[in-house]
């Protein structure tokens, strides 16, 4: 997500006066968190005239006294894309109260430090849910009808030399499976019921009003799905949830799309049992050493393999954009914030 | 579609007993109706102890005159495939009341001298509907969020090298401009509205009961949409519709989905509008030449080009020979036929 919300705006740059002779103490204060390779982009979308940004990587930052110690009274952490946020971090800011956080996932941020200094946590909220829907929807498709396979094949000019491609198989009717039944998983669900899909899911707790079964284990789960979806959150307990195991109980049919993060998958036996054939395609758009991709993967046509891409789009960024700004003004205004965590 | 059913089940070629020198009158007369590279495989999904089937292209039928008489007798004619169906053929089989079709579309069956003749027509009905409706959803997503191309990317090794990938256009909130709300066009307007699509459409009349804003002609509903779903039955009327005007109408940032026949579109000013980026992108699955694909499109990343592979699925395969079984039936029983064509 870093660059990509970098690409997503124009970068002004043009720089904000962080160590000014008078500091407009009028505006409130917030705390960058960045990657050093992340760039000043959001220089264009924080507006200068209502925040004092303090970026501890922005050179005049570190030369400024002023600046630091503003950064040791600021309320409110903004992380800019993904950089890990830990305690070390925060012991640096101690007056953080708030962590604004810009993309959907959270693994960079420890949680449980947050919660244990009662810190509270907003994230992207719904801004990408929708896109990474939409996208694992299609790598479902693509997957059972082979798109991707297909158009290779056209591509290839081997269409009128070997004649017709072999169809896939039918979305309607399928159990679906559905790891994490979040913002992101329930409007999986919304979707696929429309193509007539059969919905059951697997999450930490069985969620009150959802009409779809629930199954308390992944295994079980897999043994009754044609194809399992992974959208849940990486966290220890859920670091390679899909392993051997669970995919033999999936089978030789059965089809895994995950837009989640690589290592809720044990990748390397993935590859083995999509190379043996033990499982039927996959979808697969995060990696465990991304942007390294299993080279075991690019001759299977059962396969479709993405950079990463359902994360977003430039219309959602623009949302977020705005996301973060609305959990800004509502934290100063003390009002409630627009998409805060749960922090368990 | 012809090979597609000729592959879905096992070529049984137990021939029959056309010329059986005590022809068993109890059994009713179904004329088969196909092209010659079309096989037999027929034979395992029209069972022998219902019908008593007359395949012309059979060579034991020609040397036969029992089987010959048989067929002037044959009140009922089945299409395997896409052959054409004209006055010619008809000329020869004078006592055919009903003509069964296999496949969805109908632009082979001479349409207008069947009402002529009083002769009923029925289609595959809803078999494949589904399938092509599903399929379509997959290659707009794919076009907007640029799933096959990024596959390309990383197969090719690309990821790591030149970083990441651009994001794709978002679903949600597009104007679709569906061309043809029949059975398909509404399966696909379902699906789409789970994702947040704004539905139009254009057909040859306005549809009572539809809550989706009609446009009398293709070019205004381009004009009006970021998309455009191409699903209507290929005429005399619908022969290029989509040409140089529509397309311009669209505009810069429009896709094109074709799901219906090739020779919809100006094929030749369509490749025109996707080299010269006079179009945002295109998913196709038909072309004016089948299987061959202008070469000029081979290297568009904004295009997914697709062998005819929406059509079916062999789960709709089956659905869809019992759907023949269930049309003959109803013909024999004097019973309404299952799905019946409307004859204008």
């Amino acid at each position: 997500m870093s660059t990509s919300m970098a690409s997503s705006a124009e970068a002004g740059h043009h720089h904000q006066p962080v160590t000014n002779a008078t500091p407009p103490h009028n505006l409130p204060l917030v705390l960058i968190h960045r990657l050093p390779q992340v760039d000043l982009s959001y220089k264009s979308w924080l507006p200068a005239t209502k925040f004092l940004l303090l970026d501890p990587l922005d050179p005049s930052f570190s030369s400024s006294p002023s600046a630091q110690s503003l950064a040791r009274s600021a309320r409110v952490l903004v992380c800019i894309g993904s950089p890990p946020l830990s305690a070390n971090t925060l012991d640096r800011y101690p007056s953080v109260e708030c962590v604004v956080g810009s993309i959907a996932g959270l693994d960079h941020v420890d949680l449980s430090e947050c919660r244990r200094r009662g810190i509270t946590v907003t994230n992207a909220g719904d801004a990408f849910s929708a896109d990474v829907a939409d996208y694992t929807v299609a790598l479902l498709i693509d997957v059972l009808r082979r798109v991707s396979a297909s158009n290779r094949y056209v591509r290839a000019g081997t269409w009128p030399v070997k004649g017709e491609y072999p169809l896939g198989s039918k979305l309607g009717g399928k159990q679906i499976g559905i790891i994490g039944l979040g913002s992101i998983g329930s409007m999986i669900a919304k979707r696929l019921e429309a193509f007539g899909c059969s919905i059951s899911y697997n999450s930490r707790t069985k969620k009150p009003h959802v009409p779809f079964p629930f199954y308390e284990n992944v295994h079980d789960l897999a043994t009754n799905s044609d194809a399992l979806i992974i959208c849940c959150a990486l966290t220890n307990k859920t670091h390679h949830l899909i392993n051997k195991d669970v995919m033999s109980a999936l089978g030789k049919e059965g089809v895994i799309v995950n837009v989640g993060r690589g290592a809720l998958i044990d990748e390397k036996e993935l590859v083995q049992f999509l190379v043996r054939g033990d499982i039927g395609g996959a979808g697969l758009d995060v990696y465990e050493n991304e942007p390294i991709v299993p080279r075991e993967l690019f001759g299977l046509d059962n396969v479709v393999l993405s950079p990463h891409r359902a994360v977003a789009t430039p219309e959602a960024i623009l949302a977020l954009q705005e996301g973060v700004r609305a959990n800004l003004e509502a934290f100063f205004a003390n009002k409630p914030l627009v998409s805060p965590v749960e922090l368990e």
